[in-house]
């Protein structure tokens, strides 16, 4: 590490995520600050059914006091494999369950002061779950949206959907369904 | 917005961000919290030479502990264009300028807990800046790349490129550039 850290502090405990915040040394003897949010990490997943449409959750996100188009998604509990978080999102946010979950990518969402990392997976053999949907307080009002994946992939361009999780899931999930059928 | 804010809390007022957190009452009666990293923004420019080659920055990245290759990108000061940001960035970063910015995508980072949006840009026509880099205290091993705009999208794939703007710019310019070769 090119940073010699002198001290920690933590400052905030939250519930979506911790303030980390130390200070450190430079290789020229300066100091100074570096600030982290600190999350838990998370698991994506891009449902994908037999027609080739995707599966979104629609919601309201706090920071931007608006309704966004997501993938469904949540955070890792503490030593939880990713890809059963992704089962279990999906299953609670859209009552589906899928027969294959194969993973896609795993993203860094903004590492300048943010130790978030997102496991994205392809979800396909989708059903409906005898479970239904199981969501949160706050998660009372999340709708489900089908659309078809290329649907999906224009509403990018035009600003539709602009969830960076959702944006690399849904091109990742398009470049992986061609190449399998291609190979089949 | 289906939250009422109760009351508003600035327990940290940081560098890079704010934390922000407010007192809600849900439609039912019921009360939470929802903590904000509150960003100021910032812009991404994905730099792409006459020969298809893009140029990449790699940085220490903190939180991670980890040198990651992203591309030239920056806070927005207070009121700043975006535009103007990521050419500054670019030539602070990389000392190129480019003849031609055009605008990809705005993105969303993370929008569970965090408002930041990064505007991404293409930027074409690069030419060495006669002013150099400028590079900030902790930036000072920051190093540049160049790679084969192909090579670089392969290496979303493995695993070496993994910050979220860098792959979704990455992917946007080659969308754009695919574009506007094909209709000129």
């Amino acid at each position: 590490m090119e940073l010699k850290r002198i001290s920690r502090a933590m400052p905030y405990r939250g519930k979506v995520f911790d303030l980390i915040v130390d200070e450190v040394e430079y290789p020229s003897g300066a100091t100074g600050i570096r600030e982290i949010a600190h999350h838990p990490g998370g698991a994506a997943v891009v449902p994908i059914t037999d027609g080739n449409d995707v599966v979104l959750i629609e919601q309201l996100r706090y920071p931007f006091a608006n309704r966004l188009l997501e993938l469904p998604a949540g955070k890792l509990a503490p030593g939880e494999d990713p890809a059963v978080a992704g089962a279990r999102e999906l299953q609670e946010e859209t009552g589906l369950v899928a027969a294959r979950l194969e993973k896609l990518l795993s993203i860094y969402t903004t590492p300048g002061f943010c130790d978030e990392v997102i496991h994205l997976f392809l979800a396909t053999g989708l059903s409906i779950s005898s479970r239904g949907t199981a969501r949160e307080e706050g998660e009372s009002s999340m709708t489900v949206h089908r659309f078809p994946l290329e649907k999906a992939l224009a509403m990018i361009g035009t600003g539709e959907i602009r969830d960076a999780k959702t944006i690399i899931g849904l091109t990742a999930a398009q470049q992986q369904l061609h190449q399998s059928r291609s190979s089949s």
